[in-house]
């Protein structure tokens, strides 16, 4: 994926229609949160097993691909918005889980496995 | 970014962690919306303007940071456990806002620029 | 639950620390929105059993009942905010519900169970 | 709100069509946060401004009514599932705010309004 190529095509897309306006970073996070939310109505109602046999043409694999799309848009306006690089962002974390979450100390624990900080 | 690699790394981390067993379609998608919600404290308080003001080195950029990579992290999972094609489908919904939303349209409409369906 | 007496009570803890101006009903749905992210926390690594087993005294059941009470307290403000009578928006909602899934339509179909429009 | 005779309700409604059997407490906080998101949807691309502004009649207002009346509900039934006494949750975080956040020391700063932990 080419971030900086698309985040240029999401830019002139906003700025064309004069929507970079609504693009604040606090807009942009909302609607981060309420795509999110989105996503999840797919799955609220199904089992974590349900969830899991999801597969290509059907309605709620369908739904989920399309909200997936809009959480990676609004991601890449969001960092662009921000000065974030993206890609950097996501190995310094990477680097950060390795060094917080150490094989031994956390298999199979859930509470562990929350990626973050 | 290389997402094919970034999803086998991914996916590895967790494999190793005996963490797959959490990361069920539903689990993940919960999970993207609990960092969005914490993307958005960053930006709860703060009106628009001093959220497109943030800068690098400020509690509130490097926060926000952690955030935009926790949820890139997640949906790079959600995207190999589900089998989405993570550019594809970016290009798909690009493709279709394109249509949706004609520039002569929509110009400067906030209640059009939902990017979504 | 007296909801005019509570809102009134808040709006006041609100307006003694200057508070109000954040309180824009947009902003609360952030915070709405964040808190339930927080909520979520609680429960996205459980399974649906896990999390009908928590009882009080067990940390994720306290986490639980903290967000709860965050939760009911911002749509407190918020209703206070909007003008919206919560007592009269519930039932209102209870009967849509009742007309819109009747007993025999719906019963164990968890796709009709979202209690919403 | 006659908290209880509600919550017998609700609890009524479910067991009536069948779907007690979604309503577990991770399942809940996910209706939850994704009415959170859809009632944020409402105010994304307003300002804080215009969203201080509507009312009662204009489609903005009726959309919010219909999710605060949402998360109200689902906010009584997860309550009720895991035994929370509402109101007494409520007054407990009233008391620890209004110790946390004193008059004099928080006056006016928005990082300090989260009403919460």
């Amino acid at each position: 994926m080419d971030v900086e190529t698309l985040q240029k095509r999401l830019a002139d897309f906003a700025r064309e229609r004069d929507w970079e306006q609504f693009h604040s970073p606090k807009n942009l996070s909302m609607a981060l949160a309420a795509e999110a939310g989105e996503l999840m109505e797919v799955f609220q109602w199904l089992t974590e097993a349900q969830s899991a046999e999801l597969a290509p043409g059907e309605k709620g694999w369908e739904l989920a691909r399309d909200e997936i799309a809009d959480l990676q848009i609004f991601l890449l306006r969001l960092a662009d918005r921000l000065g974030v690089d993206l890609e950097a962002a996501v190995e310094a974390k990477i680097a950060r889980n390795a060094e917080r979450y150490p094989v031994e100390q956390v298999r199979g624990d859930a509470t562990k496995c929350s990626h973050r900080d």
